[in-house]
């Protein structure tokens, strides 16, 4: 492993995702998932997100449409969130979760637009409720 | 079918996936093919990228990773070319696909990796044969 | 947009999926999801649904097995509900999900038939209810 | 195995695919694929297709837009052949393939009428050709 | 069908899955679920399980990176408890889903993983409580 | 990056796919490709296939499900010759193929075993012609 690496990965990671995730994925490793955790922190976040150049705005919006066409909704929540922390603006996001209902098919559109809400709804209730 | 919406996505889809391309994807077409080639001009193209919160660049890489997950070979090199005339550098490609074989599986990047470098030969020896 | 298609395609929307459930993602649509709905009810319903060639039984077929080769649940059952509006039989149903099993492979069967058995608990108890 | 099955899987995956194309597939296999010749033959073409609810032509539109969504273009373009040899026509499969556009994408959809297109060519050469 | 091979799929079947849940399957089936139950338990058990060149705990590992790359979640539940029963330890398993995650996607593990851990907690639960 | 994770890799690399394969691969990497090649090697050789809990051969053959499953055809066939050079037998590689095709698909398994015939062919002739 390269300790540089996962150091930029685990800063980048924590900015994206939010600290206190990915403090406790990593606390919570085990035997099992540890050398996973550390894979994805260095290689995923450290070795992709880490490169120069695209914004962490473009590779929120990638992942959206990627996460979408892949199925994937627990992590497409999870990156939305990210999407809004890395300064993604709903109008771009919708214009993002549009071109995937064309791409990768309606039903991808449909579930994508229901999983947002979702998102946005406990955004809100959440800064609600911090005030 | 709405003639403003195809106006306008006939416009945008010659400027992206070349003028000569277009005009004859629409003159081959026969009574089986023509309505989804209006339907592709006018939905895909005009509903779709005619909208405003996102560049076409930005579309154009979004493209990128989508076919590269959907592992539509044929497409993906049409807009590799798309991304190009978009204006997307070749290092904003190389990050996109980094993030595309990280997210979508490492075989999904050595095929884009494969196809990108045909367009750019393809691309470069076009160039080179018309100065 | 074409008003017109958006119509047409309302209309099928509403008999196929039920109108309570049209008219209230309708009204539940807000500013990011307002163009979505509305691009899913021309295109969709107005311009694919709304051809001629195939009859709606037929399409709620073709629609079962994409969405279980798709992996989209939410919409697989909503698209059951779809089906047995349309008129499709137990049985065509049932060799419909038998089909998907054995060409997209025995896990989008086994799915696809504990979706259905949710669906039609889930109908019965609705007529058991209003007798 | 069930030699009943067998032959009635036999006889219709002739009677849909072609008897030539099947005699010769059967004839090549060697002691590597000839088990899964066999389990094709019953499994897939007598258990599923010997089934009484839908006709062929039902199930050979069902399996355009799965092979369609599943991106297998060698075997989309068999079962077009097959779809045509079933009786469905021109203007069902064009439903057919914007049905799959619409649902599982618009690269689904292009890719799918491309190869239509080139069945279409080679059956019409095959008739001028038997002329 | 075969009542020899579904006999012997179902003894693989009860042995892997455990007796109780196929039981139950078997049991629970209607008419419209009981032709695919029975064909699941020749073909998939019987036909492919029921070879001999690979061994039960062989065909538990693939089945982990297929259902993964699939994204069939329950089934894969399922089959992580199956590879238990079938004597693959928690360090090839862990293997087995690092290869999934780079070959797949990163996405495709991050939920591998988490099945995975509910899965050993479940079954850690049950081995307390049967204590 | 991790030096040592790199040359692990290569090692390894150039073992399953062929020394000069893997070779040719790297020295023709250029400015847009040779960050993804270091981290295929590094990450994907070095990182996955390096780790002790499972053979090459195990490795081999989930490859050949999830290729299969992916529908890569190109690294497929790559990897069958990989799980060839890993030791895995004919009679091994056919029941993985077969499991591919009853959890995959059926259209998967016709693939595969297209593709493993092309393979096997060629394979074949080499050893011919350097006989």
């Amino acid at each position: 492993m390269s300790q540089e690496m996962f150091e930029k990965g685990l800063e980048i990671r924590r900015e994206v995702v939010g600290a206190e995730y990915v403090d406790r994925s990593l606390a919570q490793a085990d035997d099992f998932s540890r050398d996973f955790q550390h894979l994805v922190t260095e290689y995923c976040w450290g070795a992709a997100w880490g490169r120069d150049a695209l914004t962490r705005r473009d590779r929120s919006l990638l992942n959206l449409v990627m996460l979408g066409a892949l199925n994937r909704s627990h992590e497409f929540k999870l990156h939305l969130r990210g999407a809004l922390r890395n300064g993604c603006t709903k109008d771009e996001i919708q214009d993002t979760l549009i071109q995937l209902a064309i791409y990768a098919g309606i039903p991808a559109g449909v579930e994508a637009f229901r999983l947002a809400r979702e998102v946005f709804d406990a955004v809100e209730a959440e800064e609600g409720g911090a005030a």
